[in-house]
């Protein structure tokens, strides 16, 4: 097992990485106070909410709730049937919840824990990859208005967060591989080692050898947990998290969320912008290549499909942040490893979403 | 006009008494950014919406939300209410909230700048005696559940806290005096000198004497904020705060918020508190006497109705707080003007519970 503390404000948290922790009496244990509310989605509650049994043992006053499996529950009104359940249990103050899951019940839980009472602790307990490398690390935490996903939410810091790399083997062969694509986002934006790291060990990655998943996901953690904590006092160091994003997000948008997991639109949003900074000269020639084939290697996306026109994914990237006339600002690369903001000339970007495989 | 700087977290944000305010420019333009919604109830912008007009002059995007008046609408429903209508004007991060009320419009106002993109900025503009003095300094929000008032919400300080006074002249002869019983209790727990100057004044106050208004607003906004700000550092200074509260709870809950205004059952509260502190002999003799004469002069009630039964409070007190077996903590007097934390014995709250008048 390893451990890194998270800082935040003016204490810290800390992440527990290893195999078979949901089943570790004394990690669980030293976080639990109060009343404990388990929260899970049927899919993972059938799979491990029985490898809590032991930690919640001498636990009194418990109680689990089970919501739907799938982004399309991450509601307002998922969230309300959290803290129902927490006025059904008498929670006070000092009780704490359990979010075991991926991002959506992680997300949906902690936000219910930051407004219960206005603030009880929450547990985090990830059990995608995407989530143990993601989200469940840097206190963000919310659910989707109809209008636009994460509208609505909190900055609530967990109380402690246990990645137990053992749930990780259940994990659908897509949704494995998307949660790949915000690994390599580490290494690209700012740890050169890591990359190479990552290319020297894309088939064990991909087979999910359980030293390769301990060391990428430690990496990953750790390098999140550096940027969260720069963040505080360097604003902005936060927005190289979008590196490959933008591009992603509308490509997200443009396919309604129905064609590509979340980490393979990331990852075709990298190929781009790794492309980009080479067509803008900041990155020397062949870099984009070495940022494909690693993707390819993780069974990653790197094109976009034919069929996407490159004027209206240009206006969605418009509309997803607040850019000047006729620029975006965009995270692009400096070096594998090494990420920077930017802002950048349309007729650039169109180039490259004009480009198909 | 008068200003006092509430000190929070790394921060501070300014609270503003003076006559007139809403209509004073200068003063809201300066705490403005973004697109801005004002969030109001049917009464109040009846009444003042007009006036924020000049202030609002030079901003382009906005919007007004005027939600139906009452307790009975401060819910989850009408919080989302005001996120629908935050993502209808594409509010952005620099947005700002207008919070023009009473503490219902407030809590829900200030709950839902906290949670829109995980919060913007609030301006509290409260109208009422009771918000002015206690709900709009301190950064609580929230809303209800259905089995308990402010279960769900959050801290998040305001940008700025603009107080009108002249708002006081509309205010209901009931709800305006129930909101002295706040100002009283900033002099009970923390500031004789403001307690002799309200027995001095209590005719004006009642009469609603401009000078005395400001006067009342000022010093109780000023020991808020102490408190507020002491708080951060020296945990349990804001339970004072609850100064007569856990009877004027129980009260109110026995009474199912029928009976009596917030205030006026927090004034019967403070006057059984303050007599349970003469019987266990922390405060002199007399000084029960001269609480419940100001509470008079300021039109506020200082007995139990007969038919409350002493056993069926107490029962609440119980509920109310965590306490031990036998004993309720409350927040009693050493004077007047200096309030301290105690565990009760029962026998002793039944006491003061069972004298009539």
């Amino acid at each position: 097992m390893k451990v890194i503390q998270v800082a935040h404000g003016g204490g810290h948290y800390p992440v527990y990485v290893g195999q078979g922790l949901l089943g570790v009496t004394t990690v669980l244990e030293r976080h639990l106070s109060g009343r404990v509310l388990v929260v899970s989605d049927e899919n993972v509650a059938r799979l491990y909410l029985e490898r809590l049994k032991p930690a919640l043992g001498r636990i009194e006053h418990k109680q689990r709730l089970i919501l739907p499996a799938g982004e399309e529950h991450k509601t307002p009104a998922s969230w309300q049937r959290i803290l129902d359940e927490l006025v059904a249990l008498r929670a006070q103050r000092d009780a704490t919840v359990l979010a075991l899951g991926g991002g959506v019940i992680g997300d949906m839980a902690g936000f219910a824990a930051a407004c219960y009472m206005r603030g009880i602790k929450v547990v985090q307990l990830p059990t995608t990859l995407l989530a143990q490398v993601d989200a469940a690390v840097g206190g963000k935490t919310g659910v989707n208005h109809r209008e636009g996903k994460n509208l609505i939410g909190a900055f609530h810091a967990p109380e402690a967060v246990v990645v137990d790399l053992d749930t990780l083997s259940s994990l659908d062969e897509r949704d494995y591989h998307a949660g790949l694509a915000e690994v390599v986002k580490y290494g690209a934006i700012r740890d050169p080692a890591f990359f190479a790291w990552l290319e020297a060990n894309a088939e064990a990655l991909s087979a999910r050898v359980p030293q390769a998943l301990m060391e990428a996901v430690y990496q990953s953690v750790r390098n999140k947990a550096e940027v969260v904590a720069a963040d505080e006092l360097e604003a902005g160091q936060r927005a190289l998290l979008n590196f490959g994003h933008t591009f992603g997000h509308a490509l997200e948008t443009a396919t309604e969320y129905k064609a590509y997991r979340h980490g393979e639109a990331v990852a075709i949003g990298m190929a781009l912008a790794t492309r980009l900074s080479e067509l803008l000269g900041r990155v020397e020639v062949g870099t984009s290549e070495r940022m494909i084939a690693l993707l390819d290697k993780l069974g990653l996306p790197t094109t976009l499909p034919e069929d996407q026109s490159a004027e209206r994914l240009l206006g969605l990237m418009r509309l997803d942040k607040k850019n000047r006339a006729d620029q975006i600002r965009l995270v692009l690369l400096d070096a594998l490893g090494q990420g920077c903001v930017m802002p950048c000339p349309a007729d650039d970007i169109r180039e490259v979403l004009t480009q198909h495989g």
